[in-house]
């Protein structure tokens, strides 16, 4: 490529990026988050800006909640439905009707709750259901926290690619747990569909939804999904190891019988009885205690959603990866990144995973310079679009500082 | 009583408060706190007051750390490293070495992970232990909890009186859980001969710590307590539903075989790796990511323990507790209320219970006068004292108002 070329190439980029950022409907919410334009922040699919009214209304909680109202806030303050009420702000990102979420605990300790009442939902539906089939290529902790239920349960796992979930299930069948998209490569898969399969053989569907939630319409409720979990400090910006949640079908909350039955999911909790007798609805899902400072963070960082429309979200998404990958192509030295996240929409979520075999100085260096990916060993560079807060310009811009990078670091030999 | 001798009584008690209040060691520790003299906090049991230094910290957390740094935080703020460092802060209040506590998740998912693993210990050391003896006046959760881990691990639960722990051992005991202090009476069980006719039956002693860590010496090391868990929201003041924490004695590390094995349980957690390895010490009791706002509001409000000797806090505890039965002694119309604390010391936690035909009412006044204890239904009155922020006169002062109301507050029939 001449020094004319390249120099065309890149005002013709620049500009097309201030004329989509232009054009973008999205571009307000930026201000709602604590980013300056020093840098690029590509890593809010590991963890999400911070809205800036967060810290007020978290003093809120501290000094008059907590500190002057006490105990009386459990009550007064609202402190003791937390959970619920939490849920219900994040059930339309998700596409659920309310009463189906509640909000505690981490995602493992939901996966956990989630696989165990999948496999009792199996057993009740019919013998021989002995098989918990797992994403092979699964966030690990999905992986962990299977094999723990079905050694608790009595079930096995049978670890398998999404893609071939059809062809696993099978009479043995009793719990499909997927990732709604790939944490590393960033792939999308088939949540209509494989719902439909692993319905048509008799079994249930959990989903897990850390990397979609936020970032692109899930649809829980059309799908027909059982049972899903997430986490809240991803694209839903509930701040650092914020509240996980876990939905439960309307239809299954009748039958969900928890592995994990503290006091807060019984019918009367301070009724202080020795017998367990589960609550109805979403509320069952609960534990213990709910940790009120976190959650209350996670209340107010949901502000920003606020008249925000997901199908919006969704369309700005796939545009802001669609350009990141054109001006990678255009900058980046050839051979040096190839894309392992799907080119085709229906298979792309919200991030953009390169194949680098520098992968660890180029991220290094791209960090450096303000450009904030992250990095999956050995050589997955992971580039997160929020469409709440990153612009084209932002797109084009980290394209430009990985092209200067990748020249700066000498190729593996 | 003639009006007389009570102004005397009064004019005594009083006088003997001041008296108290001005040699006490800790009276200082009060001013950490934000407490305002209009009341008197009586209920640091359900929920400790705010330190008033943890606002400002937390905004630091919230506006720098997670506002600026962001990811990076996980390493340069401290935060992947905040549940073993808040452990080993928590460690010296219960009589532990540094090593063997984790904080996060709440205290019902602490005791799953504590009774399923103290059921894998007891098995490895020998067939036919089938039982889990539950204390049968445990905080309601303690009981579903392991209600559950006897279901999934093919245990049954004993449900025994903490006395009649020692006839009720036998060859069949797997484990044992008990509450070191009883939510509702306030009796102090023997937590070194307890384990100790544990261990002579071959079983694993699991402690509740929730009503005495902060509150008394504990001595997990010394008297060679298995495993134990406990909230710290109490005595510990970290704040509304803060983290609890996990204790895991050093020599049971190694086989400590925990059923939520999430990725931050790891031997290299950001490996990613399909098999799961557990990590050495502590860090083996950790499950998913962890929650940093509450855990780091939790870390800071420890700050008011620096410097304080828990056999100080017994002290005060002890002589509060009496002052205050010798009040409502003193000052309540006969027969009204009966106090279901023990009178000697080594039974005694560090709050007062007192059955009353009419408690609801008469709590409710309590609080409309500021005086804030809390109700366990149907019979009870439960006041807290926290040693770092309770005086004696505001035990005489809450006694008073007790008779006040209950002069005010017809008997029931």
């Amino acid at each position: 490529m001449s020094e004319t070329t390249t120099t065309d190439t890149t005002e013709d980029l620049r500009a097309r990026a201030l004329k989509l950022d232009a054009a973008d409907p999205l571009a307000g919410r930026r201000a709602l988050f604590a980013l300056d334009d020093d840098g690029v922040y590509l890593d809010g699919n590991s963890l999400g800006a911070l809205p800036v009214h967060v810290p007020a209304r978290v003093q809120d909680v501290l000094t008059r909640q907590w500190g002057e109202l006490r105990i009386r806030s459990w009550d007064e303050g609202g402190w003791w439905t937390a959970p619920e009420r939490i849920g219900d702000r994040i059930a339309p990102l998700v596409g659920a009707a309310a009463g189906q979420i509640v909000v505690g605990d981490s995602t493992s300790v939901n996966v956990f709750k989630a696989v165990v009442a999948a496999a009792r939902i199996a057993s009740g539906a019919g013998e021989g259901r002995d098989e918990i089939l797992v994403d092979a290529t699964t966030f690990p902790t999905d992986g962990y926290i299977a094999a723990s239920a079905a050694r608790l349960t009595g079930h096995r796992i049978v670890p398998v690619a999404p893609d071939e979930v059809p062809a696993a299930l099978g009479p043995r069948t009793a719990v499909v747990l997927l990732n709604h998209v790939d944490y590393r490569s960033g792939r999308l898969h088939d949540l209509p569909g494989l719902t439909a399969a692993v319905h048509a053989a008799g079994a249930v569907a959990v989903w897990d939804l850390c990397h979609s939630a936020g970032a692109l319409p899930v649809g829980l409720d059309e799908h027909g999904v059982d049972l899903a979990i997430g986490c809240t400090y991803k694209y839903l910006n509930g701040g650092p190891g914020s509240p996980a949640y876990l939905y439960v079908a309307e239809r299954h909350q009748a039958g969900f019988d928890s592995p994990l039955p503290g006091w807060n999911s019984h019918a009367d909790p301070f009724g202080m009885t020795p017998e367990f007798a589960p609550a109805d609805g979403s509320v069952r899902g609960r534990v213990g205690t709910p940790d009120i400072v976190s959650m209350l963070t996670l209340e107010a960082a949901l502000d920003v959603w606020d008249g925000v429309s997901v199908d919006v979200v969704r369309a700005k998404s796939l545009a802001l990866t669609d350009f990141f990958l054109e001006c990678v192509e255009a900058y980046a030295p050839a051979g040096r990144v190839t894309s392992v996240t799907p080119a085709a929409h229906a298979e792309r979520g919200s991030q953009v995973a390169l194949r680098c075999d520098e992968a660890e100085p180029v991220m290094r260096r791209l960090i450096e310079r303000g450009v904030v990916g992250d990095l999956r060993r050995p050589d997955v560079l992971r580039f997160g679009f929020t469409p709440l807060y990153v612009g084209f310009a932002d797109a084009e811009r980290a394209a430009r500082a990985l092209a200067e990078v990748l020249a700066e670091t000498p190729a593996a030999a």
